[in-house]
């Protein structure tokens, strides 16, 4: 069926449904460039404005999957489950998770993108290692997770090809910020590749793209309602980003701070958010009495983890890189540090050099920073809080800028309002 | 000052005003191109879904107008008066009312554009009298203003080019119908062409681009304000468009009718609109005491008539193109015709060929539909209600499918509600 650009938009314009039919065509017509990257964008703000209810947001991910190849993991000898998290700041969970779950016999197959903006790449981060390839073909990537269990690689670019030219078209339109296109671009890609099911991590909070939990409840929901809808066991945990993961941020850094926490050691929030997303993952896989923690504590996930790095030719005993200049951020008074700002902690690592600009850059490996205080800590002036890592020294002054206000002590005895790590379940 | 596109789209997505330097700063980019298609068709549809305010809609209009030149009728020896329709179906007003108020000694500088879609183009019109030519040079317009007081031609292309550019992207990206766009877009030219006073005429019924009063009357509103702000004397009629203008829609039978009511003739319906609208621009231009009605009546009119088609090489004398085929729609029953949908009589004029579909297509000068019946009239089974004309008789079954449903006769006695032709005035 055919119809005109022109009358879809305003059909969305209107405050009405879009049809099956007409996101059939508008995806496949965009697609095929018959609808102009001005029609689309016009659709997507309406869309934004407007909104889409849960059929028309299940159709319109199907569309996009009908756009490009789906996968299948249905031959594997061993289930398979898969984990997505929306992005945050210090947010490694992926390298120790992978490997952990692989563990007990689950294929984790983790398609990685690469960083833009304050938030980290999985991909920038494991290419710190030396020799770790990115690119597996299809081939390689199936024989790993029969062997290995967990394989970390590049998506190809041939699921749901229609997401990645409207992401493209969003991004520079102001029409990122729409549930129901967050939610089919992202499901879309995870449907299409095939996995059986899926642990959705959505961040919440000053460093995440959602920044308060009625949105962030929304944007789950509306995932897990797609997931389900399409036969993918779903399930969603609400996690709080107005603080940074861990206490590294940064490429490097991060792949560090998961070996300690794959050694049993690590800072407490990244060991939790580990083994909770783990849990959610064995059980929706069939290993309800799986114990990741054990795992973790007695250096089976640490054996996973090497396999794997080796698998895709890094050295698992390679040193890391380190940045070439480092500056310490100081405690101006005696008090309590009462704020470590994700928002202002990934842009402060991004502006080192651990992010990118555009899509072509490239990133410094050992840039980020160091985190030596967590909210609530007493602290004394002169005390070390922060250590800003990167090759070219010249960006520690913006760097700093953008620490303003994100860096707070108050007086002895303030009081620190905290929230759990994990704030909910949805599923 | 420079912004980020996004930065302005975000804004306005999230329903903010914008500032002046955000308004400027957009146009011009956008006229340059500096700011994509993909970026304005977004901006549209956020203003079209959340509006913009008095000051954001002036600033809007300036800055287009900045876009390009400013032309000016200060140097003539007589005050202009200009008038612009929202478009109608037989809506061949211009014709005698251009030379109608040049016999009061009025400068009535017509820049005008020829149709696209159901309504007809003025151009179009005067095209069909043979000889007649639509493009002036500046000189030669401002020497017949100066001569004969009354010019009906081509605006040139130097006014308002952002609004032009973006005019076409509004066209296929469903974002024609935003108040605040429609209103700048006109008003922009109509400020840049430098006129002293403007009557408006703002359709609303079934066959203009406003279907509701409450609607046109804002379009209205918006647009007296605008002119007022920018120091043009500026008021509005609001009329009638449910039923055709008169007793044809097409180009040659529009001039037909026209001369008829310069020759004092013609049905009451033109006349009284005619006359209305004369009398706004004389006012606005100082002459409050002229009498319009007596200048068609005594052949003065006529004459200016001759004088302004001569003026433009037109034989006011040649026969008009007659279409080579015609057909007759007849009465199926007795009774009353209780509808005669002014859009559905349009589309079949466009469809016999009086109008085009894109741009560069051409029109046939005899092509249209003459009326001989009106609502309320009382009409017998096989009388004729309507006669189609065109060169095409392969396009005689389409323009009746587009009578279906807009041509209704009832039984005898209907009520026929009606509406005066003058609906308000706002000014």
């Amino acid at each position: 069926m055919s119809f005109d650009a022109v009358e879809v938009i305003v059909a969305k314009r209107d405050g009405h449904r879009l049809s099956d039919e007409q996101i059939d065509w508008v995806i496949d017509a965009y697609t095929r460039g018959a609808v102009a990257e001005e029609q689309m964008s016009a659709l997507t703000m309406a869309i934004l404005l407007n909104g889409m209810d849960r059929a028309e947001i299940a159709r319109w991910t199907a569309a996009m999957i009908a756009s490009g190849e789906r996968m299948s993991f249905a031959h594997l000898s061993r289930p398979t489950a898969d984990k997505h998290s929306t992005g945050g700041v210090g947010d490694k969970i992926t390298l120790p998770l992978a490997p952990l779950v692989a563990v007990f016999d689950v294929a984790v197959p983790q398609l990685s993108g690469r960083g833009l903006g304050h938030t980290g790449g999985t991909l920038d981060k494991l290419e710190s290692i030396p020799g770790w390839r990115a690119a597996l073909t299809n081939d390689e990537m199936m024989r790993q997770l029969e062997d290995v269990g967990a394989v970390i690689c590049q998506a190809g670019s041939g699921l749901a090809p229609a997401d990645r030219k409207l992401y493209a078209l969003r991004d520079v339109t102001g029409t990122v910020e729409a549930i129901p296109l967050i939610a089919s671009s992202i499901m879309s890609k995870k449907i299409a590749e095939g996995t059986g099911s899926l642990v959705l991590d959505v961040k919440v909070g000053s460093g995440a793209f959602m920044k308060d939990v009625d949105r962030a409840t929304e944007l789950a929901r509306t995932m897990v309602e797609l997931g389900t809808d399409a036969g993918v066991s779903t399930v969603a945990l609400l996690t709080d980003m107005d603080v940074p993961l861990g206490l590294t941020a940064g490429n490097a850094l991060e792949v560090r701070e998961s070996v300690e926490v794959l050694a049993g050691g690590g800072p407490a929030d990244v060991v939790e958010l580990t083994v909770a997303l783990a849990r959610e993952m064995l059980v929706a896989a069939g290993r309800p009495d799986a114990d990741p923690a054990a795992a973790l504590a007695d250096g089976r996930a640490m054996d996973a983890w090497r396999r794997m790095i080796a698998a895709q030719g890094g050295d698992p005993d390679a040193e890391l890189p380190v940045a070439r200049e480092s500056e310490q951020v100081l405690a101006e008074a005696d008090g309590v540090l009462t704020t470590l700002d994700a928002y202002a902690v990934g842009i402060a690592a991004w502006r080192l050099g651990a992010g990118r600009a555009r899509r072509e850059d490239p990133v410094q490996a050992g840039a980020g920073v160091e985190i030596h205080a967590r909210p609530g800590d007493t602290v004394r002036a002169g005390q070390p809080l922060l250590t800003l890592h990167t090759d070219t020294p010249e960006r520690f002054g913006r760097a700093r800028e953008a620490l303003v206000g994100g860096l707070v002590v108050g007086p002895a005895g303030s009081a620190v309002p905290t929230r759990p790590l994990v704030i909910d379940r949805i599923g």
